[in-house]
Parts: structure tokens; sequence; C-alpha cells
């Protein structure tokens, strides 16, 4: 009887999505290489391959991307609730709560998904994370604006302004590099609930919720806390070194099915290359800082398979693009809700409840005594 | 390479919290047996023993008790946010958006669970379903009542009248016999949230979603409407057997782990008929259709080990009880949360990130073609 405790190596599901090469380090969906796809696709087509296991044509294409743009607005409902959420909740909690709300509006009580809950899933959530950044930030949320492509909208409602070609190339390629990762923690828990009948909406919900772990898709976050705490490029061996000596983690290092570098990371760091020479300042320092991170860490930690994965250096694109560190676990389930779904779509159509079991290890047969003589 | 698809008798974990003995028809808490727990505990002391590992003693359990009663009530937002919601809505989902809402006004970033977390999620879902019940039917709320046991204040809040040492005993048994399962798919998909290190709140929300599921929490729901539909006792033996010859599920009927009678099924069937007796009419006659429908079902499904599982007479139960069949299944999450709580504190002890795999069985380096070219 062998405990199989985190699953490790244990497949739950064919898949006909997303092929990790961990040894090689090679990403594919649907059979393209993530090279491929971010080089020469974008979000919404990527985004559409994933669900539906093909490039879309001209028509299908233009058909998918208008239903997007049209769908992006957010109810009264939702924005009262962001108008009345406290400025320093969890984001995560926010999205979390606001996608609740949305499925409470569909009114779906079990499993049955339709084309129009899926766009609106994938097509809402950039404006909901949007408008509470900018209630935070005091200012006037910006409504969606439907001559935009989804990675340019949101960067537009989040600053403001439309964002330059560079800008938009990097957030377009870095939500594309996020979409899917075959069976993540995150991507799981929405297998599970799925696999219950329960609705899509309280699946995607458990995404999220998973997804918030500094395990998952918090450690954005805690790469840039840490780019942000070591300050400046001289104090990075020593901070390293420490850390390392300290057997503690090194943030944005390490994955459970990469053994080299993470392909996403490899892009995003071209990306982040990229952003610090255009913005200069803060961040070309982090992006420097991150740098010699990778440097000795990859001294360090290289030989155990230890490498920069897809957190490292997104945390420096989602801030040079405009995001407050806080936010950047949203960003990753805004693109990441597209793979949630492919999951889910595939998953459901043979559908098995995921039901495991844990090992009894406790004692049988106690007797039960009353409270006054125990 | 095999795929463990639903993760039938994979072990995920070790565990010291539940039994079940599924060829015997076994069921036990942290080593006692569910009649005994039944005839002699209560929900209090049955939550203390699952999540502590131990009966209280006096002054443990008085604590805990005041603790619970204390915690009772919900915030002006979360009440807000109830008499927001339509009278349609489905309360699982009301449910899931009132513990998303307490959970950003706690505000944890991360794993970091305190004991006030815990009281309050026990303690609060009864008075988060009670108040949308009232609210449905256009009755006032009623505020908790810190006298009364926590099963006796759930049904004083629903019906705004103190229940009767039966409907007492009744729901408190119920409340009992719900509180834990070892591995079911919504312990699991809390444990799947959990293992990221996000926050508590955030897994028990994957709980509630995964509960909603028809496959899950929602039988209970669809027992009911069984019963309902089959209407008169003389239709019992055609209804089944026709759904039988179209092999349809017959809802309370069937167990992944138990190949023999459900020992909750056992006990609660007492408490439905003595409800029934007590009440005559409606709750009578679906007491005797189920009866009739057991009766049936096992004849021909008995043989194969399937047998009535606990949405079979936990259905009747909450019916007599005063509960709408749609509120059943949160019913249920509101004795779950404590199995949740305790098999979320036992993983993350040791906590190792849930990440599965999925087996790649599609194309591998499709060419991108343009779209203009496609």
């Amino acid at each position: 009887m062998e405990i199989k405790k985190g699953l490790e190596d244990v497949y739950v599901k064919e898949t006909e999505i997303t092929y990790i090469d961990g040894e090689l380090g090679r990403l594919y969906y649907r059979g393209y290489s993530i090279y491929d796809l971010a080089e020469f696709s974008n979000f919404e087509e990527t985004s559409y391959l994933i669900l539906y296991g093909k490039l879309p044509n001209i028509y299908e294409y233009e058909n998918f991307v208008k239903s997007l743009r049209e769908s992006r607005g957010i109810s009264d409902r939702v924005k009262e609730f962001l108008k009345s959420v406290k400025k320093n909740a969890d984001p995560m909690d926010v999205l979390r709560t606001a996608v609740s709300i949305m499925g409470l509006e569909e009114n779906t009580h079990t499993y049955n998904v339709s084309e129009q809950s899926i766009i609106n899933l994938i097509s809402k959530f950039p404006t909901i994370i949007s408008y509470y950044i900018r209630l935070r930030r005091d200012l006037e949320p910006v409504e969606p604006d439907t001559s935009l492509s989804h990675a340019a909208n949101f960067l537009y409602m989040v600053n403001g302004t439309k964002p330059s070609e560079e800008e938009y190339k990097a957030m377009d390629v870095a939500m594309i590099l996020h979409i899917d990762h075959e069976m993540n923690a995150s991507t799981f828990a929405s297998l599970v609930v799925a696999s219950t009948l329960s609705d899509i909406y309280s699946s995607i919900i458990a995404g999220i919720s998973a997804l918030k772990g500094p395990l998952h898709g918090g450690a954005n976050y805690e790469a840039l806390k840490m780019f942000k705490e070591i300050g400046y490029i001289e104090n990075v061996e020593k901070y390293i070194l420490n850390r390392l000596a300290n057997k503690q983690r090194i943030m944005g290092f390490g994955h459970r099915v990469y053994k080299t570098y993470d392909p996403r990371a490899r892009i995003l760091k071209a990306y982040a290359k990229l952003l610090a020479e255009k913005k200069g300042g803060e961040i070309k320092r982090l992006y420097e800082i991150a740098e010699k991170v990778e440097e000795i860490g990859i001294k360090h930690l290289g030989p155990k398979g230890i490498y920069p994965n897809v957190d490292f250096y997104s945390s420096i694109v989602f801030y040079a693009l405009g995001f407050e560190p806080e936010f950047f676990p949203t960003v990753f389930a805004s693109a990441r809700v597209t793979g949630w779904i492919a999951h889910i779509l595939e998953y459901v159509k043979d559908n098995k409840i995921i039901r495991p079991k844990a090992y009894y290890k406790g004692e049988i047969g106690r007797k039960y005594i009353p409270i006054d003589s125990r």
C-alpha cells in the first residue's frame, strides 16, 4: 500500500491539451511549440487553440475575438461589490468573490457549460482586476475599449493609456505563456470540482483559490518581493548564499516537472530585458538584480535540476507593465482561466468523479466515555 | 503507464481522522463508532473530536461550545450581500459567495489558520444559510440564540420557533453523520487548494464548490426530487424498474466505498421514520415512498453492492425539519466544514503541493501556419 502524497507522477487523466518535456525544457500547446505561439500567435488565437484543439480559420478567429470584445463589461452588481472592497484586500480574494457573484448571476445549478459562459469568464477577468486596481489607486475605472485586443485592452484599463507596441507584445506573450501548464494544482482543483458535475463558475473559483497559494500563482509576487528586498545588485550574492545556507527557497526557482530551464522563463527574460532597457530606473535595477540572482542561483541549484521558472521573470514583466506586485497572481489567473476551462471540458466529456482515499493509521474501536468520567 | 482517472483506490495521504469499512458498512471518527457518537455525543463534541483527535474534557468542551455560540453572528457586509440576492439563486452559490466575503474580510494572504477562523467557519454557516432561507420566505431573519446548542439554534433560525426534542436530536445526529467521510471530492478539493498554502477560506470555498455537484452533496436534493416525482407509493415499482431498464441511477443509491448498507443511512432512516410518524401528511407519504424505493432498489441493485447512501434518508430528515430541498446541500456543507478543516490541518502539518500529471496523447511538433493560409 503506497501513499501518493502530492500525487507526484500520478497520471489523473489523458490529455490532448498541453505537453511538457521537463527534461528538454519544452512546452507544447495542442502540439504547437510555445516558442512559435509566443512569436506568431496572440492570446485570443492561442486561447481558441487551447479550447478547441485547432488554430482557427479567419472566420472562426474573427467570431471568437468579436465575442470576447463584446463581453468585457461587468455587471453593476460586480462593480458595486468592487467599490465596496477595502483597499488593502488581497486581490485574489477580490477576484474569487467577483467570479462567485458572476456565478450567482448566471445561476446554473449543475454542469451545463454554454459558449457564452466560457467567453464571459475569459473576457471579464481583466475588467474585474483593472477595475479594482484603479479604485485602489483612487482613480476612475476605465471602461473596456472594444477596438483593442485582449492584452492591449487589459493594459489600457489598468493604466488609462494605450500601451506601446512593445508593452502590448510583452503582455500578450506573458498571457500566452500562462494559459496552460498541464495538471498544475489550480487546474487540478478545478477538475476535482467539475468532476462532481458542479457548475463551471464553482470550478473556476476553485482554480482561483488554489492559484492564490504562494507555492503556486503567488510565487511571482514572492519573486518580486525578493528582488526588492535585495535592493542592489551588490547584495545579490550574499543574499542568495545566505538563503541557500539556511535551506530557504529562492523564489521563482524550481518546478516539479522541469529539470532544466523553463522555456517560459527563457521567453519572458527577453521581454523583461527589453522593457528594462526601455523603461530604465527601478525596472532596470530589478531586472539586473534578477539576472544576477539567476546566475548565482543556477550555479548552486542548476546541478540539482533547479532553474528559474515562469514566475521569475514574469514578475519583472508584470511590474514593468504597471501592475502592483499584489496583483501578479490575478494576471496569472486571467490567462490560466482558459486552461482551466479547456481541461474541464476535456475531463467532463468522459467524466468520473475524483474521489481518492486516505489511508487510516489511527485506532479503531475506542470506547465512548461520558464527559464527566473523562 | 497507468491512468488513475477518478483516483479510485489511490491513497493521497495518511489520516487519523476517519475510517470507513466499506465491506462491513462501518464508519469511525477518530476511532469511535459512528453509532456511539450518534447515540451519545452531539455536533459540538464530535466536531471537537474530529478537529483535535480526542473527546474534550468538561473544560475544553465548555470553552469550545462558548466560542461557537458567541461567534454565530454574521457581519453587516454579509447580511447586505444576502439581502441583495435574488430569491431563485442556488443556495450553494449564495453560501460560496458569503464565505468568500468572510475570507475577504479576514484578509489572510496565505495559509495561517487561527483558532478563531476555525470557530468562525463552523459557527457562521448555519447563520448564513438561515438568513437567506428567511429572506426567500419573505420573513424576517432570526438572530442566533446563544442559549441554544448548534443544531437547535440552526433549526430555530430557520423556522423561528425552538425545535422539539425529537427535531433537535434528528438535526444533531444528521449533522454528526455529515461531519466527515474520509477523502471525498469536496474534502479533496479543499486539500488541493490548501496544499498551495492558500488561505483557509479559499480552501473551504473549494469544498463548497465541489459539494454543490449532483454527484456529491447535491444528491440529497436529487433524492427528494425523485420521491416527489414518484408522488404515490403505488408508482414506486414502475418508476424504479423503468429507471433501471433505462440504466438511470437511483438517486441516493450507491457509493464508491460502501459495498453494503451505509451506516449513516441506517441511522438516518430511524430518524426519518420517527419524524414521519410525528409529522404525518406529506412527510409520512414521502418516507413511505422512500422505504419502498429502498426495498425495490436493494432487490435489484444490492447484489451489485449498491445500497442507499447518506443522501437517501437525509433528504427526508432535512425536509421534515423545515428545509426546502434546494437547501439540503448547504446543510450538508454546514456539517462537513468541520471535516474539511480537520483534513486541511492534518495535511498541511506535513505539506506537499498536490500536483499530479496528465498523460499527453496528442500530436507534437505541429507547424504553425499563418491564418490566411489555413
